[in-house]
């Protein structure tokens, strides 16, 4: 009856209508759901409030420059809308740590490191079990016929042509890229197993193929009901993300929402969907999304991108790795809203069984519960729009309905991708640098990649080339030379102390660029966001003020030159303002009255230096306290003592040199104190390594040579084994003594006497070997 | 012919008109020149950029509390228009270091100065020279009738009637503030003359009254084309005001325009006004402006305050104490526009002749020089309303006069005064307390000032009494407890890593409070910068948020409580923003990309900082470690453990407050660790002090009861003492049983029945007594 999925074309975008004698910035923004720039009106009818859900990180690995671009990106979107534009912005971002990626990674992770805790030599049963995953990784190579008996030395031969074939191709698809990146991996397998080294080595190369064969072979021994697995392994990764984002300056969300703690919302929300008609429980404990009635409805599924609508691939990808199995769905295209749990997958109770939600669902269910029926903007990579984005919009749409179609979205925004010298920056595809990485090294800073991605803008794809990191340093020290010569005539004028304050021609004119770079600044930022043209005007008025300063400086040809502090100082102060904005200012959110404390005249403690310190002493003072009432209340005393010996060395060699600080111990029984020294962090880390390779190599030469006589005393042990009158009872004798001593050599020929004597003191030796060995096996 | 001085009501002013499709502020702000509220529109089509002409500072002594109160306020508001309501706002304030009051103080200190260093010791010339100043100091007494013979000696005589009258007045005139002061002054020369004390002593006595006399005895000695003499005066005072500015965190102006600076352009403006006919030279030097002729071209003079168009007395103090003498005007209330040098005062070339700009004028040329030939915003102290702002309005308006009047100024705003404890601050009046005396003795701090001059309102004047003192101290410590706590705890989230993030009913309830503050802000900065409304705003959002906190807290009865870090960082991260807008936080203008270099990822140790911090853990660590290694050594473990706790309270209380640092306690028990707190390292002392100033307390009651109690055992110890048969071995009675109960009284009278009854009953008693406290000695 209906034909909806040859619909190609969205619904026409309704523009939020303006309350009357509300002031609005003349602010025209890119909307994904127009695909052109449209007035940017919010939904609160003062006017000043915004409402904004972004779609946050799913929590299974490190976040890599790709990541940076989209939430850094972001973030300066947010910040020139509160802090140039003054909205009220309220930011809620989410936390997938409910998802397949993270189920599977997370069990992976789990029975990987399981084995080899059980397993620290590399034994045959491991060389086995690595064999057997070598197999099965190589049999779900797509499109390689991967032989299901090829021996490991055999796959270097074997692989050979595919690799060369791959290599030739000028640009890979990303199937093929996947399947090379797994040919490496294999390959690594394969070199393994034949030459086994070390464990540490052996694990390292192996880990790739074999832990995924480890949390698939062995998922279905984990209970879904408990949690810890799974939880423990997101939380970390949520809490390095956390880290990187406040490494580049992102401001934290208004309402962060994690998937795990809104499963009641999800829930109650799939019920609603299905009540409405719009979603149907497939008998067998999952829950999917009608498409056909939500548009029987006059609905339309696929605002944003109509022309994927039927993209049986990108479907798939949405739906998720544990999804790909055939559930009874009316409808290829309908997705997931709850899924049934299949073992070794965490579970949750519901009204269709145990299972979890889908992926598309929670972004509707946490943003609804946090912000309501209708959203101001939403926003995520560009990669989102379909389905992710879509689905969420049917389902919301769909959620609140009330017998006609709703705009639950007013503006869509999608931030570009990243490309480093032409290939997108992809965790799929292993083709990344994390973001740590990158700022560890000094790659990037923080600053530098706020630079670039401000000047790709927010909307397109950004492709780092030589020349473009070329322009971002060029970019920050036109900006940063300028602050540091007004930095610099700020401090001499104020020493000075009295100077002229002349408002001439030149002056004048100076003001007038930094009007007219002002109102271009006002211009580019209603232009949808421009930040590429944004940097340029700050770039371009300190070139006219360093034309002006170059003109007005004092030199022994032009004595009577003037310069006025005041006019450079104000362009500077403005660069400055409008650099906080886009947040290259750290600390710009700092709770408080700021460091310079106006309380006192006495400059107010540092509190970010001596914070990490403070911590120190407090937790150190709450063990000791701890222990000390426990001992107090009938405790051992002398358990005590040990813990807090323990803990003085923990405090000295873990706790202080990360913050630059060295204890060194002298005489703590005659009650000498610790000589307290201060020393780069990064040196007192490292000598303490050091300090503790040294320690650990002595152990294992120690270790070494225990094992060397180890080895030697159960050789001797094994040779002692033999009774003197055995010793001797060869083919190579054809006659002996009563003791065992051959007589006749095995052609019945008689010894020689020499020949006995010989073999009487060998008989002799092994007879004391033998008794001090098994002194009881009573040998003569 | 005009009768224009019987005028009295302004002229309509006219609302400018907003460009179409320009965005504004709803905001409203009062205006000199309606007396009422009117809705703020920039002269900017684009309606971002904002001029203001501010009156800045005659520099000639230290600016006291009454200035602060003008500048801070001013500095309030111009931040709230740049970074409350983003416009971009040019500031231009001038510094009048040419006036007569510069002018005859610099000549008093650089006469005084000399006479001092050319007469060391206080001869018969000295004290003659000071008795000539005596005397002409007295005749220059306004209606005291001075002797014009009255020795020194017998001043003290003379002036007593005059003194007791002022002291009896209940409020003083200024006049009469004055002749006191005099009086005060003029005591303390006939002291020092009759029992000249050392140089020093001398000198500081004798300076009010004797440098007056210098100066004016001694000007005509000055060559007024050298300036040093003024110019090195009025540079140190400059100076003086800018560092004051910077301790009170008020932003430098965009522009500053010195009258020594603009000499030429104040010239020509007098050229102008004159050609326009509105001004006219006096044959001798000076020019006037011509009120007669400015009115009768149809303009209007006195706008701001029509009703003191005719006050002689305000216009004389406008034009100065140097030119009190009668000129050639055409009408008395004609003003100066240039001044004709008299000998000893500092003079520049015109077509008039050698002279100086007139106060007024500067003003208008300086501000006309800068802005242009209309203005938005010109703002002052109320103090200046009339005659300055109504004289510089003429002058402006007959400058740009080009057949029709105009409207030179939109929005005029004038600041209140500052009243302490009931009696206006004023430089004239010597009632006043210099910026630098409130905030280098503490008795005021920077933040302080800024919140009694925000909780006064911009407009009205401000009296602080003790109870508004009170109610700065209370909103004060409202927001700095909130910081404080909120630090702590994020600090500990963020320590902890990862903690729950629950979006429930109590977090949108204060997500709520949070936006109804928000909007309720607006209104209150859009209702012509409520700022006593603003500081109560922030104040009830925190103390609603403080009930949250206080509800959400885990504590042994409610372990399941969940406090949501980041609802209430939100709302701490709001009050930063509005406390910074406000000009709270210093440093907000540094220039450049701040403290917290994204350059490099190591930042260099603070050492000063962390030095005594490290120090306390370190002697903590110290002794924990001779503890615990005494222990395990055989020593007593309960002994360790108890000075374990011991020394986790020294740390606490005694270590760590000097550094400004708090550790609260929570349950040690459970092992909830202490919290870490931040704070002034003064507070944290002195709450210390305090409470061990209570607990020294109830140990000292406790002691007096236990002392009370102590000798109350005594005393019945030593009544115990007597054994019941000698307690009535006494001279009252003469016989007695053998129990040594009296049978007769003293006259060998038998006893009545009764008084047996009563006799035995103390006895037993006693008995009773005694058996309790010596058991053994065993009383029948």
């Amino acid at each position: 009856m209906s034909s909806s999925s040859s619909k190609s074309s969205a619904p026409a975008w309704a523009q939020p209508t303006r309350a009357q004698n509300v002031s609005l910035p003349p602010l025209l923004v890119h909307n994904s759901l127009t695909h052109a720039k449209v007035p940017f009106v919010p939904l609160d009818p003062a006017g000043r409030r915004v409402t904004w859900y972004c779609c946050g990180p799913t929590v299974y690995d490190a976040g890599h420059l790709g990541h940076a671009r989209n939430y850094v990106t972001t973030d300066v979107l947010r910040r020139i809308m509160r802090d140039y534009f003054g909205f009220e912005v309220v930011f809620v971002q989410n936390v997938t740590d409910v998802d397949d990626k993270i189920i599977m990674r997370a069990r992976e992770i789990h029975f990987f490191k399981q084995y080899v805790s059980q397993h620290p030599t590399i034994d045959q049963t491991v060389l086995d079990d690595v064999r057997k995953a070598f197999t099965w990784s190589g049999a779900n190579l797509k499109k390689a016929n991967f032989p299901s008996d090829l021996a490991p030395a055999a796959f270097a031969e074997w692989s050979k042509s595919l690799i060369a074939m791959l290599a030739a191709k000028p640009q890979l698809e990303d199937d093929e890229v996947k399947l090379k990146n797994k040919l490496a991996s294999l390959g690594k397998v394969a070199v393994a197993i034949q030459n086994p080294p070390l464990a540490t080595e052996f694990y390292a190369a192996i880990e790739g193929v074999f832990s995924e064969f480890l949390g698939e072979t062995l998922k279905e021994t984990i209970d879904g009901r408990e949690h810890g697995i799974f939880s423990s392994f997101s939380q970390r990764w949520e809490e390095h993300f956390n880290t990187d984002m406040r490494t580049l300056n992102v401001l934290p969300p208004t309402v962060t929402t994690r998937v795990s703690e809104f499963i009641a919302e999800n829930v109650s929300f799939v019920e609603r969907v299905v009540e409405k008609g719009f979603a149907y429980h497939d008998g067998e404990g999952s829950v999917y999304f009608d498409i056909d009635a939500f548009e029987r409805a006059g609905n339309f599924y696929a605002r944003l991108e109509p022309g994927n609508r039927n993209d049986a691939g990108k479907l798939a990808e949405g739906e998720g790795a544990l999804s790909a199995v055939k559930r009874k769905k009316k409808s290829d295209r309908d997705f997931a809203l709850w899924k049934v749990a299949r073992p070794g997958e965490p579970r949750w109770p519901s009204p269709w069984g145990e299972g979890r939600p889908g992926w598309h669902i929670e972004c509707s269910a946490m943003a609804g519960a946090v912000l309501g029926s209708q959203i101001d903007v939403h926003s995520g990579g560009i990669d989102l729009a379909f389905p992710h984005h879509d689905n969420e919009l049917a389902q919301s749409e769909a959620f609140w309905y009330e017998g006609a179609p709703r705009q639950w979205i007013n503006y869509f925004w999608h931030m570009g991708h990243l490309s480093i010298s032409g290939s997108k920056m992809s965790k799929s595809l292993k083709n990344f640098v994390t973001i740590r990485q990158a700022t560890e090294t000094g790659e990037w800073t923080p600053r530098r990649l706020r630079i670039v991605f401000m000047m790709g803008g927010w909307l397109g794809g950004i492709e780092v080339t030589p020349e473009m990191r070329k322009a971002v340093e060029a970019w920050e020290s036109t900006i940063d030379n300028f602050f540091t010569n007004v930095k610099a005539l700020a401090a001499e004028e104020q020493q000075r102390g009295y100077s002229p304050q002349l408002f001439r021609a030149q002056e004048a004119a100076l003001y007038a660029d930094l009007q007219n770079s002002q109102n271009a600044m006002h211009a580019a930022l209603c232009d949808s966001f421009n930040t590429p043209a944004a940097l340029e005007i700050l770039a371009d008025v300190v070139s006219k003020t360093n034309v002006y300063m170059r003109e007005n400086t004092k030199t022994a040809a032009k004595p009577d030159a003037y310069l006025s502090l005041a006019a450079v100082s104000e362009v500077a102060r403005w660069i400055t303002h409008m650099v906080r904005v886009f947040g290259f200012v750290p600390g710009n959110d700092t709770i408080g009255w700021g460091s310079g404390s106006a309380t006192s005249s006495s400059s107010a403690p540092a509190e970010e230096t001596l914070e990490p310190l403070a911590r120190v002493l407090s937790r150190f003072r709450d063990t000791v306290k701890q222990g000390a009432l426990a001992a107090s209340k009938g405790g051992d005393g002398a358990v005590f003592a040990r813990d807090m010996l323990a803990l003085c060395d923990t405090v000295r060699d873990d706790d202080l040199p990360p913050l630059g600080i060295a204890l060194e111990d002298r005489n703590a029984v005659t009650g000498e104190p610790a000589l307290v020294k201060f020393a780069p962090a990064a040196e007192l880390v490292a000598a303490r390594e050091e300090k503790r390779r040294i320690a650990a190599e002595k152990e294992a030469k120690k270790e070494a040579a225990r094992l060397e006589l180890e080895r030697r005393e159960a050789e001797k042990r094994e040779k002692a084994r033999t009774k003197p009158e055995d010793l001797f009872r060869t083919d190579a004798y054809s006659a002996w003594d009563e003791r065992g001593i051959p007589t006749k050599d095995k052609d019945g020929k008689e010894l020689s006497k020499n020949q006995g004597k010989t073999l009487l003191k060998q008989w002799e030796a092994q007879r004391k070997l033998h008794d001090q060995y098994f002194p009881s096996s009573g040998a003569q």
